[in-house]
């Protein structure tokens, strides 16, 4: 029943490494592991679900932002042991320090330069 | 003198996961790990190197293959511990398999579809 995901190659704590990549501008915005389980809901309900190894739990993306990932593809890699999910970020804010990306730090003149903007206070879109 | 490769938070091996995309198209190439000596050399030198774990070394993309790749940016994400290197792909091929991109296969009909051809037959690639 789960074939396909018999194919995917877990590590050896059953994690796989997930890039979340924008549907529409193809921009890289977070990345983070998921487990069997995170991975079968997501296929299942087209929510973004990961786990989250600093709490040790699954974890639904947006469950406290209210910043849902909506996956429109799954996709494998050749060592099949690395996932892209295609989705479309509510809110437009993947990055829990309120930007779009959490890759909004780029190396130049031997620094790391943050470029982009915060969007929202992460106060405000964490209740706790 | 390399403060900015301190900040980045290497793993109990030293290494650090790395997204290679597309400058022009945005499309996620492959994914790979790299050490410090294998950033640095980045920087230094413009042309994406890793590290093999399969090999335990360092990885000089291209070196076998020709398919060398000019990085244009590297970005760090919001924890530190992931980085995206901006690429322009030698050969428009990035994959062992003689495909664009490693991420060939597509989550359909519960199963993992080729979706992308084989542009270059890897036997003619590599020479051994």
């Amino acid at each position: 029943m789960a074939a396909w995901l018999d194919e995917i190659k877990w590590d050896d704590k059953g994690l796989v490494p997930v890039i979340a990549q924008d549907r529409v501008s193809g921009r890289v915005l977070m990345f983070a592991f998921a487990n069997r389980e995170a991975v079968a809901l997501t296929a299942e309900h087209g929510t973004a679900h990961y786990y989250t190894r600093s709490r040790g739990r699954l974890w639904h993306k947006g469950e406290e932002s209210g910043h849902f990932q909506r996956v429109s593809e799954i996709r494998l890699d050749c060592d099949g042991d690395v996932l892209i999910y295609q989705i479309d970020q509510e809110g437009g804010i993947a990055c829990h320090t309120g930007r779009q990306s959490c890759f909004f730090r780029v190396l130049k003149e031997g620094e790391w330069q943050v470029v982009d903007p915060v969007l929202k206070d992460p106060a405000t879109i964490y209740k706790h």
